[in-house]
């Protein structure tokens, strides 16, 4: 693979460079061809990088801004006055071709609109989306959006899993992802008017939609890509994590209880271990904004260094895979068919 | 407490009266003042309750009745078509007083549509909702609405914090439960109008409403009780049973990889019981339609007999407890507090 440059925002999330550097550092080692921008305070930076291996040094570069975005900033004030921030800079970047792609764990809010802003949606693409993947029991499933779109029509869930297919397709390396949207239970009232209307624009796609999916099925594994609003989407991400934790909680506590448990819970430990890291939410960490003329990652605010790691491992595989080409052809591909047909 | 009757639709469900029978005798022996009546066919009601203690036996009735609504029948048409139907029939019991609440396992949608049919909603109450409990790692949370309405206003989410309100205060003995709107993310962009507009609303009421819960905060214990619409309430109920099932899935595999670890789940398997126990879906079986002039609970369609004696246990706490009579005095005093200011 040719030599690419992603755009590291150092400054952003709970623990900025402290935590953003040492990831950079290991992604360096582990991918030759990377070369990467922290885009900070060079001073603070500098300080970080000395210690690096002449080999990966060589290969990152510094380019300082004056300005951050606060966690919680309006993405509004953000967009008007923060010009010189670390996130601004590293999504310029990105505009310029500079970099291939930009990782942030600043402000979701202040990011998006920024993001927008200076690299614009896709022809076709109404409004960005935020992908993630989940573990399921058959390995992940790609879900968006995530928080970005509260209110959507049914043409913008098409949109969505037109991008979703994609996504999944190129970093997964399937031909025919199976989209479905999420939707409310098979004997309750089922599902609202936006849903059923994408259902129904779907099903005259070239997607692989398989139709609805319920909370449940999201984690049997059963579709490859899930399509829903972004209150939605967000609400079943939190209870994910949520439910996770309750589970983690109690098996300390049900290990804790006595001299036997304490034993059995040693005897069980590097068990349990390996479940926690094969459910790590930090494994999952970096969730792409989709439908942008560029490919900007987001990563969760308070990530450790692993978890930044795999944001950056997500920005890799979309730059080596050129998501938003994959997108913007399948789009024109559509339009194309309508004008012909 | 005086002697009191529920009504069970004993043809609901995947299982029927295999299922209901047994868990309406195991109910009778442990409450001394509940008398039940089995609905359904009588010819396979008397074969199973034959066998069943004498004492028992005087407080088990039955109403024999000849037709049953399919678990995928359309309410519309049950509703219509349906009259001497299990499910009716138990609900007509309480209409007339002959039962203080009913209990099915039967088809969601069908059962609202017959409840708010022939029992009508309380004075105030636009359209009923479905609550239930949850755990959470302080105890558990109710959670309304679970389906029942999927585009609601924000009058209506306030309608649902009232009755969650009362809910959890009648059956967990709280004075002022906490209550929480179901929001997105902090740090995302917020919120969708309804919920906006049913924040401010609430703010204005005698209600001890905290204000936003994220997905994650259910399960932390942050509210004691969670108002959303049917459409997100019903994802992210559907969610919860999806990754506590996948997290089992993956805790068998992992004990399950080696002789070492095979070894290690033995070991362990006592706490792993406690644990399941814990969290035992069955444990929480048992809906309530709120918003009635009446108690209708609703067992899961698949409930075994633990389950569905859950279902049981919270028919009999909503009628001690007198459920929709406090959700009336509750609006009848907000209506005269409205008309004295």
């Amino acid at each position: 693979m040719e030599s690419f440059a992603i755009a590291l925002d150092a400054m952003g999330g709970d623990h900025g460079p402290e935590v953003v550097v040492p990831a950079a550092i290991d992604a360096l080692k582990r991918y030759p061809s990377l070369r990467l921008v922290l885009v900070g305070n060079e001073e603070s930076l500098e300080r970080l990088v000395a210690s690096a291996d002449h080999r990966v040094r060589e290969r990152l570069s510094i380019r300082h801004t004056s300005q951050m975005v606060g966690m919680d900033e309006s993405p509004a004030v953000a967009l008007r006055g923060k010009r010189d921030s670390s996130m601004r800079v590293a999504i310029d970047l990105v505009k310029q071709g500079t970099a291939a792609a930009c990782v942030s764990a600043g402000n979701t809010g202040a990011l998006m609109a920024m993001a927008k802003f200076v690299l614009h949606t896709l022809p076709g693409i109404d409004r960005p989306a935020i992908a993630t993947a989940l573990p399921t029991i058959q390995g992940h499933v790609h879900v968006l959006d995530l928080g970005a779109n509260v209110d959507v029509t049914p043409a913008q869930l098409v949109q969505f899993a037109v991008m979703g297919s994609e996504l999944a397709s190129a970093v997964d390396h399937k031909a025919a992802p199976r989209v479905a949207l999420l939707n409310i239970g098979a004997e309750a009232i089922k599902g609202n008017e936006i849903v059923k209307q994408a259902s129904a624009l779907l099903t005259d796609t070239e997607l692989n939609y398989i139709g609805y999916v319920e909370g449940d099925g999201v984690f049997m594994g059963e579709a490859d890509v899930v399509v829903c609003d972004g209150f939605v989407g967000n609400v079943s991400l939190k209870t994910t994590e949520g439910v996770a934790k309750m589970i983690g909680h109690y098996l300390k506590l049900e290990f804790g209880r006595n001299l036997a448990t304490r034993i059995a819970g040693l005897v069980a430990l590097p068990v349990l271990r390996s479940l926690k890291l094969r459910l790590d939410p930090r494994r999952y960490n970096g969730a792409s904004l989709v439908g942008l003329q560029g490919i900007v990652i987001k990563s969760h605010g308070g990530a450790d260094g692993l978890a930044f790691t795999h944001a950056i491992d997500e920005a890799v595989k979309e730059v080596a895979n050129d998501v938003p080409s994959r997108i913007r052809n399948h789009l024109q591909q559509r339009l194309q068919a309508k004008v012909a047909s």
